[in-house]
């Protein structure tokens, strides 16, 4: 049955991309600049809501890339990536990496008040213990979240991706960069850097005490009177913080505002206040799976796919995914 | 501030009783039977269907005990358990009991092919590995599961609520003790020995090569005719399963068919086909929610609420659950 | 001493296949067919008992398969495979699986009453703590078992190898497929399956009050006269029960019995019973040790080798072992 | 020996109170409000710098509070307090919190590179191997870093302590509060509110293009000229930022500079920078020991004593934290 | 059913002692001197020797003590213990130690050549995995078996009680205190500080090329002629070292021998050396069991109970063990 | 961007070594012998003390060797060793191994009193719970110590370095091997047996009441007279020990003494003391860095890299260490 070469050989390792039923057409893209293909994956829902996951090949020793995506349904698509995970755990996966182009609950990362959850190191907790070997994810809403996971986790940014676009479409521009509220300034401060150190603003939502009679409720720190704003954030949820700041900008003399975010989450009346409010494009990735509804004129969808692919290949191969993302 | 006997007291233990939005009316009953509150907690879902949850008092120090039944959507009702546990660890519970009426993927508890995953173990992992210290349920679709959980668990049988059900109404006929399937028959033996020792019988789904003549896909197996069967299982789900084997006895000569079932999932076309088939009465438990619209005439739901508060308290007061639960 | 290759190199991977004290035949027979040696191994047992194990050449690196069958005196045996393992794991195996064609205490699954241990779920834990990185194993007492080790479980099925042998030699009679008891019917139905759907039975083991003169303790369920009845179960311990059984298909009818079973524990008066019963021939595989005074003239013994060295092969190479085993 | 009563006894609660060397004064506080004792503790160096640690009388069963501030040489500081930790475990106290006035470490909350530490993690890990029940900390550099530690974290707040201090004594002036760099303007944002909604600014390092002729380092975003600043950070440490930020706003017409924060980890050059530099006042409070060197006359040292004695008290009572630290 | 009380109580605590089959009377003396009772148990060994346990009231919450000696067959009174542990975990024990008059398993401490296990750490890893939270055991091989066990060890010390034994007889003898080998001349050594500064002694099994024609196997090192000596050990395995050490002491002048050691595991030859040695007396303790025929005139066995049981009170009662057991 | 070949690839294992700023000389030499390079690494103390630690070439899918000798600031070299376990972990290295040439803490291996912590067990945990999943050391203060670590330990043996020696230099001489004390004879032994069967002897420290009227401290127990003695010891750290033993075997007659130890910790007054006392040659390795005041005439240094640098190939190449390190 076996030759005497049996007990000694020379492994060859497998790299195996899976895909949950979340983002299917991500996935796909990842596969095709990967040369590879997705594993076909038998996965339905039982009559009460139970998820049925089997894989239809042979994946004992391979090196598993999960990729999920964290939309709504939102607690489907993770619970269908860990039962994706124990699956490989128990058929022989010699590693599984988590892929998750967003990272969900990672807002809930500390306690804002007595007796809440942390969700977001929930998150990572469970992956640990469904099997997950190591994680790979998408500009973090903070990148404390890396320390959530007991492993190794590869944090890929966005920005240079919407960069580009930016400094190809506006770069003959006044530009000034703004936070839409105080706690993400500092993503805003390496956007300016990264476009040539253009002056930094952010919104102030407060009741003014020193400017009595009046009740501006967001209030513009920083000039940006006459410059085209690059309104950053990392996501855009149901959009209203967003706009809102789009409109104040305005009010203050921007000239153009342009919203940029990396996960278009739009959930409930995003997409009828982006379509309607005060910018002149919204710039995002398709790191969330975007309905045709989804869609509208003066939004822009840039494929974070390539980013994917490279930072799968890196990892799988033992590369630096440090250094491929430099730009 | 403080005076001299802080540093020695007696301490005072503090049962809490939580549940999640599941399935609140059950909370509320075993709440009142156990003279305690339910615990105000605030607990709502953001726009893209992630879940908060935050408690409204302090339950630092307590004895928590956190109900939830995992009805659809089932993934929702799972996870918005996690992140409960998930808070209670992080806000000093002392020890943290999860109370599952329903433990979902409980079916899954085993490979049928290669590559599948065992759901539930991987959930006794994420509630362990959320903070959980013991869990208790009910009737689970296999005792083992009990093994799967690294800590104490409550496994409450509901056959003793049914069987009294059965024997008041049908004590003086002539029983049979039936098994839908050849895999739940030891379960319909403790049925039968609970009923004074009724024949038993079951459902076996062949093609019979000895009678190549009949298509026949569920052949009786045990003597039925002339006997009011009960057809017992642990759950009923989308009711066809059940519905087969309940034709197939009248076919075979049963007088009179009653089927029996601790979990009520109800899915799809469980209640149509219930309502319209030839069962003279279909009793189970309100472990899972009944909306209206699940409930029809020959329907009989007996309360699991009193099973579960004797175990919370006996839990709490270190009493003893295996003798509870005898008659 | 070291060259200017030492730090970048091709690994070669190495199998190594280790074995107790518990049954060495088996051990040397699988060795054969992978055309690997046994790995030389001192043990021995220390005046008062304790046991001493070395391995007699490195073992760094090696992928480790370390078969020990759960044999009388058992805890002996499994004492000894968990000192092997963290042998093996402070003398630096890359991975360790844990080889048990009998897998001990697998009958104590679950709480039968309160306050019982799970001594099969200690047993993966041990296993675990030791150091075992998997688990291969034949015909789980039940496959709930599987999710009782944290990492991956190979679960080997004999059947094939037994209803080989009954379909050859019985092939043109009538058959039928009997399970012992109402628990293991499952068992039964695919064996029925198998052999091209053979009509079911079970023996019901009680007090029947609807006839209420007959103390008939088993009463088989099915029908059996005038067949050849395969008899099946997991294991023969003490051989009690499926003797008895034995005798009730013959009175009521059967027109020969064929007693079959995976493991051959034959404890006590195992041999006697079944040397002296109803049944024309016993047939088991040898993944337990049968000294000659436990072979008798009705008695087959099959070997199970060849499946446990296509599984050892299978892991090894990152084969798939759920492909092997179908017929 | 014993009586009757033994077996069956009410358990008296003992809350005992353990210092390491590094801020001895501060636990002898705590203690004194608490009205405990530190527990008499042997501790030295041996003459290679290995840590000796014993507790002079018994601490079987005790509430353990183990206070050490992370203060230089910082790594002896943390080496102490974790192997007070293991002889506590090893002693049988019933649990153990560990209190970190100042959590070491906390600035390596991210990979802010690839290829480096998250020590902020690698030192809520180590906290936990070495048998930490709970952390309880102050002002921690990110909040996230909660989620770090597996297990409930009080995380106490200073701000109440220093904002109190300003409003009394600066409560008369036009104030304005600054964060000296983009990413704490969160922080700043909390003490705008809690000073009655005073305007918000922050000071953004750049060369920034739209003034190509200026090489100005520090750019004040928000409008400071004639006010009173509070220049707002959790920790000073070699005091080159915020005193750099003080001259900023002076030169951009500021009124007054007031510096507050809560750790003084005071570095190098820190005490000189700080006394020389335009600020009038600088505030922080004692989390970290404060020798006579690193006092000057502008320096206004607020006790954090009676925050952790309330915490302590709370957590040992089963108490609400949260509610406690309102103000 | 429940009162308003329920939902807050004050607990009462609950010691139970539970003993496997190795070492009744012991555990009966230790229970009596507690005036406890030993927790009634069924145990029994089913037919192919797999160990089945279970007690027979309800364990919940209670503060459980394990006792089991490590006696010869040694693997089944080891599995015993860790399948009673399970049973406790299981059935909701609040707190489990395992009480270990002798700890099998203790010599192999270390890896004496590559390849071994190192078996003490084994056991400490099984009794964790089993649910162990801490271990109370008697003079341990090598005092650093201590730290193999990620918990609390209360470790007693026999030596008191046999120095107590020594004094009153021997008292007015000149003594010297001889190790059998040299690798335990440090236990020798606090026997003689205990017995008032006795010289020491120990014996060197070499081939002393020194002294060329002599082929003398057991040299003494140190002075013993004309003294009474006592050679101690931790414990008596075949009693071939000792025996042949005794031998060496008279053939080197020594007035008189007495043997004193802990643990009397005297397999094999042990007790027929011992009988006809040259040695006065024979002193051990009953921390194993010995049958009468293992005992003999000279031998003298001392009672560990009085100490287990101080032991276990003072850690039920969370007292000082270190201070109960200083002379 | 990849080809088609990237799924299927044999992989290429990397040995990386990696060098605290404990001991640089060290880790070259190794190096050197690896003919490998050291990893170039960015490390720096904080001004408040804290450690930051960057490696400057990608590290992905690496074998790390992390080599760091715990010399003082012992908890400052433990600390940066954590840590740059830590950067390997969350930089994907494969498998990391700790190289401790002085393994920190050893000396705390057992609880000598209560409420002593077991901190070499500590330091085991600490490194296990940063990431490592080997140690290799040597010359262990005692070699259960290798049983603190729940992995493989790599214990290796300088001895044969010293005694080679010793042989060369000595040979001709009338030997004795002495330890310095009762609890390290066992390593003496060895040595003697090394050595050719050399006697040994041993220094009791105490008052003897046999002698009344001597308060003699140091007694030589042994014969010593005319011989050369080699005194044996794992470490020297004050040197105070060894010194006095010094004196006592010139006052007993020795010819000469030879001081010989592995690890040359030196702290305070050794110097001075070895310099100046009656030996004739004291022998070192350079498991710990020797300033050039720590020099002086009579001190041998003798190299160990060329012991770790074999042992660090080995386990690279699966290669057995047992064999490499005999003589």
């Amino acid at each position: 049955m076996t030759n005497g070469s049996l007990s000694e050989r020379t492994p060859t390792r497998n790299l195996m991309l899976f895909s949950g039923r979340a983002h299917p057409t991500l996935a796909q893209e990842v596969a095709q600049l990967l040369e590879a293909e997705l594993v076909p994956t038998t996965a339905y829902d039982f009559a009460n809501g139970e998820i049925y996951v089997r894989f239809d090949k042979s994946v004992r020793g391979c090196d598993a890339f999960v990729l999920q995506s964290h939309s709504a349904p939102i607690n489907e698509a993770i619970m269908e990536q860990l039962i994706m995970i124990d699956a490989l755990k128990r058929a022989s996966a010699k590693r599984i990496t988590v892929v998750l182009p967003f990272y969900g609950y990672a807002r809930q990362d500390k306690k804002h008040l007595g007796r809440e959850p942390i969700s977001a190191r929930l998150m990572a907790d469970l992956f640990l213990s469904a099997g997950a070997d190591r994680l790979m994810t998408v500009d973090l809403h903070t990148a404390q979240i890396q320390g959530f996971f007991d492993g190794p986790v590869d944090h890929l940014l966005a920005m240079p991706i919407l960069t580009r676009h930016v400094k190809k479409k506006y770069g003959d521009k006044q530009l000034a960069v703004v936070s839409p509220d105080a706690g993400r300034i500092k993503v805003a401060e390496s956007w300016a850097n990264s476009l040539g150190g253009a002056p930094l603003a952010f919104i102030h939502k407060t009741r003014d005490i020193s400017r009595p009679n009046e009740s501006k409720a967001n209030r513009v720190v920083g000039e940006v009177a006459g410059r085209t704003c690059i309104l950053v954030d990392d996501l855009i949820d149901t959009g209203g913080t967003i706009v809102q700041a789009a409109e104040a900008l305005k009010a203050d003399g921007a000239e153009d505002v342009i919203i940029a975010a990396t996960h278009a989450v739009f959930s409930g009346p995003a997409v009828d206040r982006l379509k309607n409010c005060c910018a002149r494009e919204v710039i995002v990735t398709n790191t969330l799976p975007l309905t045709e509804e989804m869609q509208f004129d003066k939004l822009t969808v840039l494929s974070i796919a390539p980013l994917l692919a490279q930072a799968i290949s890196a990892v799988f191969e033992d590369g630096s995914v440090t250094s491929l993302f430099k730009e």
